[in-house]
């Protein structure tokens, strides 16, 4: 399981604020937080910031590289900002998020995964939008992966998103996704498949529970990736609740292990 | 989604007291208390009290239904008791728990079933014992659904268990029945499939929270039935979100009424 860490995005409040203050420490003490409940890598997202979007994020990464050694999500809807940060920095092993089949966007987008030797995430839109069907996903997503396989990006690179929406404007949105899910890995095995929780449960009450249980169902599905609140204690151990079920736990070892740090008792069987 | 209550079964302490003495308030209470939480089915299993089991499964029944006008699963190792309960009360539309390919059991139920026009549990373990993998579960389910058929009985009176085991003991266990509820639900959408829930998190803490997850998974596998405890509102909730989530709640609407039932808070967003 591959997590990247949501919480340094500026559509987030008090994320926005904290960007607008130049809070350095907020910055570091959030990058740190996510990395130690165990991100694999932090999405960092400015674009609230419009024309001063790429200062924000410069500014930002340097205090998250300054602070730890975390790997990156770079999150813009401009290539442009996204080009500057791999020139500045020249980060190992980043994501770029996104690329699309629409043809300015992946016109620009390729000759910065190829170039940096990042990996991309591959949302499953061309000129038309976004798919609804599961079925129109797949076909949709297998054209952007093939055409991203033709310019010598390898499998294990690509993350398709499965585009989770509100199941309260749509009551079939979580199905389509988790079968999205179940599509994708059928056909690509060794192309990730990755998702942003929190849209599911837009507009609901209990949003934190809903979000654990399409975790839940989402990697007992196939889901290898996900864009989360690693700090969430129920997001957490839903995510080890879901590893365990999936048979990706041998001897209970993480499950154990985040039953102890979440819940700080060492093994009192309830 | 087909929910069978499972707390009046006697391998639960607190229940094997009441049974023991005859503590026809606790049946009754626990009796209402399930069905007002949603149970379709009620479970009762008396089994634990050998030699006088079927005068307690006969007690407890004659209570409940002076009480509810509940639907019954029928939950003994033991034919000759379900054939009393059958005999004596010849309850309306009863699920028997179980059926399985080892020849005498098979011979035994089989009547039962026809003669009283109930469902059936069906175990899919032969003489050889429990099969591990999914596959071949899904063969000796077959076989079992194919000699039911043959004697007349239907696809929907058929409730497969999908046979959960600890995830302790063995770590694939959940992942084995997750895909043994897939394959079943592909071969045969009739039928249904079944499972106990809490045998999955034997053994490790965190119980509720751990059959709360594999409900999820379960459901948007493919479970439809299920004997779980009902009146635990975390049980329950996560119920809700699975069928949220497989796209069975238009409008949200059973997602929001257990939200208020369960939270208590007419529909504040958080």
């Amino acid at each position: 399981m591959i997590v990247v860490g949501e919480k340094l995005n500026s559509s987030i409040p008090s994320v926005n604020q904290a960007f607008a203050q130049n809070d350095a420490a907020y910055v570091r003490g959030m990058a740190r937080k996510q990395l130690s409940c165990g991100a694999d890598y932090l999405d960092v997202n400015t674009a609230v910031f419009l024309d001063q979007e790429t200062d924000k994020i410069l500014w930002a990464i340097a205090e998250i590289f300054d602070e730890t050694e975390a790997k990156l999500m770079i999150d813009s809807p401009n290539p442009s900002t996204i080009r500057k940060v791999l020139a500045e920095f020249q980060p190992a092993d980043a994501i770029l998020n996104s690329i699309t089949l629409q043809p300015e966007r992946f016109d620009e987008m390729v000759p910065l995964v190829c170039q940096y030797h990042t990996k991309v995430v591959a949302l499953p839109i061309d000129q038309h939008g976004m798919p609804e069907s599961a079925e129109h996903r797949l076909e949709v997503a297998s054209e952007l992966i093939e055409r991203l396989k033709a310019n010598n990006i390898q499998e294990d690179a690509i993350f398709v998103d499965c585009l989770v929406q509100a199941v309260s404007s749509n009551h079939l949105a979580g199905l389509e996704a988790l079968k999205t899910i179940r599509l994708l890995k059928e056909r690509y095995p060794s192309v990730h498949v990755i998702g942003g929780l929190s849209n599911v449960s837009f507009g609901l009450p209990k949003r934190v529970k809903l979000n654990s249980a399409f975790l839940t169902a989402a990697i007992t599905a196939g889901l290898d990736s996900a864009i989360l609140d690693i700090t969430n204690p129920d997001v957490r151990f839903s995510m080890y609740c879901a590893l365990l079920l999936d048979g990706q736990d041998e001897y209970c070892a993480q499950y154990l292990a985040a039953y102890r740090d979440i819940f700080g008792s060492p093994g009192a069987v309830e």
